[in-house]
């Protein structure tokens, strides 16, 4: 697999897309109040996001389906990704990511439009912890995402690539990135709502501060980096034990 | 795969009625008063449309399990299926989907005669929009089944195949729509309900207005254009999408 | 495969009281007071069935893994089993069918023991309707036993088969399966519980009556022969209509 | 496949630290009060035990992915697994399984800290009876394991493997293992929280007891040789038992 730095960035571009749209959308579900699925439960939300990386990975399995900062810089860091390469990597996730968040709103405008408390809806596009804390959500968001991009390097049919590692031999293969992720928010969501990935919390904030949604509340940025660092020194830290390990 | 008209309109028309049999069944068993299901909330409304989606183009896969005019429609654009085989497809699944209504009502005969509310049942046979916006419902609609048939023709099994897409290698194939199909509804169904399938609407619409259920309520048939049009545009656009990308 | 009458009778024995084991299980998990599963809701239990299917089914893949009357004897009217094999298909999965109610009542012998309502113990074991009507609810378990089989003659693995259709090149094999079932259930159990198998309802109802629970109540042994007739049935029909569709 | 003493300490070490990681921590997500999965449900720690066996599973593949004293007995017993491995398997298990309860601690540490019934939390950690009966919750949890080891050796794909089974073909392989697991929690699971492996109660009461958690109560030591003694009598009667069946 060769790929030019356009076709990495089209390819992660519609995959995030598609990933924040079906992410985004979800929680929107659950939390506005004219919805069908209005106060659906964690467990939705779980297999709503779990999903929506078996879509964003499966548009996106050209390019090796990252969708993730920390799984590129993860990889990066294991020697499965060229480093020349992950500039375009992350561009095109950073502009996925903001669109993909657009698209949720537009499919939720009405419900936006009608919602009872609009000062609550910024946990539709990021994340924020139950109980604030700097060092330990990091921590949480660290493991988390260790877990996620550590499962991608060391899974069977991930490791038989071998630049890009690639779920993409059918059409069910992504499941395998749906369940992890199920288990990961089921698991280690709780305190934090993993982000475990900074494009998809990044870029929706900023979508929710420049959007003209009504009677919106604070993005709340000064929360912003933790969602960013926690996610990357995870994928970092799970790629270079990889390097260590005995099968790398 | 060179299937006549006959062909293609029997297993559209059975996959047909059996995706609208489960996909009513499950909204049935959820709204009726008088069932095992009652009141089973919004995942189990969609784990039930999405394998419902896995066991009706399990029985379709010898033509290609579109199960959807959207879908065929979107394939046809994409150049993946015949124009000339577009009318089977479509009357296949008109058919179907009305049979398959048929069918839902048959199996909750006795709880449709012994709801307390009839008047509510249309939601069991086609959707209708929680804020009804002609504009909007149409966006959410056109978004939702934009993602389907996107997905279709990119997923890395689907794109094995040549002229029509296929996930037919194994009985797990067709699982991986049914993950979409939830992933869709869980996300970009709480607005209008996903009906993202034209037929899947007008047919068990029409079965409910002429059926002899007891009691019953308006079709409202002043709505039935939205989950028509907004579905065929998203599926179309998917397909002219798919046609100027770098792998088509 | 050419098995003789003691080895279907052992994988079809084993296999039908891992299912019943699992299934009256996740019953009584719900519908008993001193469990951790208690009020766990419809898609608990449809969840919990579907799974029960996918763990015995694996177990009796050296048979073929029917697990089910309907399934033998439309598979026979199919033509993909030997009427001669039958019989031991049926006394293997009778037989089986009772030691698993056995099993699950003694997994959860302190939660009968201690239930504060004895008298409602038997929808662990066997089916009953919501609204009883001999014909209708006949109707209900034929439809419901029609899409399983029918599912299973046209599924693309199965159908790679010869005589036997089965799922068993893989551990994830039998999951499609475990999907058909868990949609059949959440669209179609809702009046009758979906029974769609003789066996499983016939002897644990046997079980139910003759094991000492305490304080039980009726095995209503009046409604016993609608979840054996409506799924022969269902299943019969499946096999004749394959028949004469164009593929078989 | 020919590891080391220290290659299969390793794996098991890392998967069963994933396990217990995951594994406690969707219990800590659904008990702890300042969590988003508060009160998320049976079928959510269901579905998250089982994708922590999922995850923990694809990582410890190279060993083949025991994670278990009971599964690796279990495979012992039918022949399966080199007694002379045993240790090995054994010790990796037990070390993960108290890293990885340290890990959902520190994921947990504010919500362990701002918990309104902190002595509740021992059920995060290890599995208690809600009915206490040595005799019958030993019988519990032999059952359960008897269904887990005995499908892990029946199961069409593990049977593949020669000396150590093995779901490692492919990323999903072990998703296999996360339906079982699945199935027996939601149907095995209401008397006694399926420890269903020694490792996973022992370990992570051990670190329950030394961890210096705020206000924690009792870690119920009286309690603690059930879980150890009822799955690997589970494990080893499914061994047994495999031995003289006819593919053994």
């Amino acid at each position: 697999m060769d790929l030019n730095f356009g076709e990495i960035f089209l390819w992660e571009m519609l995959g995030t897309a598609g990933l924040i749209l079906l992410g985004a959308g979800v929680v929107a579900n659950v939390v506005l109040k004219n919805t069908l699925g209005n106060n659906g439960g964690w467990l939705l939300i779980n297999i709503g996001w779990g999903f929506a990386v078996f879509v964003g990975a499966s548009i996106a399995n050209p390019s090796g389906a990252h969708l993730n900062p920390a799984v590129t810089l993860g990889l990066a860091a294991a020697g499965k990704t060229e480093w020349s390469d992950v500039p375009a990597y992350l561009i095109g996730q950073l502009v996925g990511a903001f669109i993909g968040a657009v698209l949720a709103w537009l499919t939720y405008k009405l419900q936006f439009d009608t919602h009872d408390e609009p000062v609550n809806t910024r946990g539709i596009f990021c994340t924020g912890p139950t109980v604030p804390n700097y060092v330990w959500n990091v921590i949480t968001e660290v493991i988390g995402t260790f877990v996620l991009v550590f499962w991608i390097l060391l899974s069977p049919g991930a490791e038989a690539g071998d630049d890009v590692p690639t779920f993409g031999n059918s059409a069910l293969g992504y499941a395998a990135v749906a369940f992890v992720v199920i288990s990961i928010g089921a698991s280690l969501g709780g305190p934090t709502g993993y982000a475990i990935n900074p494009a998809r919390d990044l870029m929706p904030r900023l979508a929710y501060a420049v959007l003209p949604i009504r009677d919106k509340g604070s993005a709340e940025w000064n929360y912003a980096w933790v969602p960013v660092v926690g996610p990357i020194v995870g994928g970092v830290l799970a790629g270079l034990l990889y390097q260590i390990l005995p099968t790398s």
